[in-house]
């Protein structure tokens, strides 16, 4: 049975409970921190899930950034230095990359706070998150306000870093040998199993 | 072991390669069915994997078109009527919704090509698909360009149509249950397992 809800429905719904309704509708969403380091030399650590595939040539992508729930610092870091890493989450990291969304002072880095470790790169001025099976270091090259006050980025990509054994020939990432997690809503994870690898789709095919 | 790959190692990498590449790098995407009616009421389907959340109050949805990939007949449509639908892709359908990928001729919607049923809401101008368990009804409320000639839209939620016995008390949305399906990279599917529900993350948690 299915059911529907107008969107006075939505809007009658208490603060809490469209949050959560809201957050899960768009079904599964992968799950990325996002690293970053201060002109001051601190490092920074913010759980994302809203990257999103823009382009190969040159190789794009988008996150989208919500400055009340994103830490102010790694939003500073990451206008200062343009530059960040988008490092991928595996089950053996989900519960310490959800508590980098605490509200942890300006003092402490959440790399430290949350049990993870930094590595740097000659590619960009930001650090990867060296449990992450796989993670990107990019520049900042573009930026779009949205009407609700968030902040779309596109970050073109300099580097990638990833378990060497997961590149097929034809380049298609093994994502389920990285363990790597999907969110839904605002604080589940799942981890996933695969179904199937189709075809190019062809009129006639 | 991890491998490094500079990008201009990426640059090198032949088209398709490069192209599965980098798609699969930022992880598991959500994946939905962009649903459209064009003036002349013919309807186009389009499968999607770059939705996300802009916000919960009012309720809006990113979701990037890439015009050199995106069924030309969605973009008019979208654009004409400002009115989409997102339809959520569950086991039962991936299959079918990947075959919307196809260069299906104008005159043949995605629909009846690849058995999927329209469902008519008074919400907005746009047909939801039948058969996914969740489907959103949005109007288009801004658009952006980005620098590689994709297309950022964000829509209002109009309306949600779903399963109504997987909403939780507190409005979190049994994904699990729905039986919604993950994408890596262009072409491989992934269905989920849940891990945990975590709790609301502290500093002294």
């Amino acid at each position: 049975m299915t059911t529907t809800l107008s969107r006075a429905d939505i809007d009658a719904l208490d603060k809490r409970h469209r949050t959560n309704f809201i957050n899960g509708l768009i079904g599964f969403k992968g799950v990325t921190l996002l690293g970053t380091r201060g002109t001051d030399g601190g490092s920074n650590l913010a759980i994302m899930s809203s990257a999103f595939h823009v382009g190969a040539a040159p190789p794009l992508i988008g996150v989208l950034l919500r400055p009340h729930t994103v830490p102010r610092h790694s939003l500073e870091n990451l206008f200062e230095r343009e530059a960040y890493t988008l490092n991928g989450v595996d089950r053996t990291m989900y519960e310490r990359a959800h508590r980098t969304s605490a509200r942890w002072p300006r003092e402490v880095s959440e790399f430290t706070a949350c049990g993870f470790t930094e590595e740097d790169t000659t590619a960009v001025a930001a650090p990867y998150v060296a449990e992450s099976p796989i993670a990107i270091a990019l520049t900042l090259v573009e930026r779009h306000t949205l009407l609700n006050d968030t902040v779309l980025i596109v970050g073109e990509v300099r580097e990638v870093r990833l378990r060497e054994d997961v590149r097929g020939e034809d380049g298609q990432l093994d994502l389920g040998a990285l363990g790597l997690v999907v969110a839904a809503g605002l604080d589940e994870y799942h981890d996933t199993r695969r179904l199937a690898r189709l075809p190019y789709a062809k009129v006639d095919g």
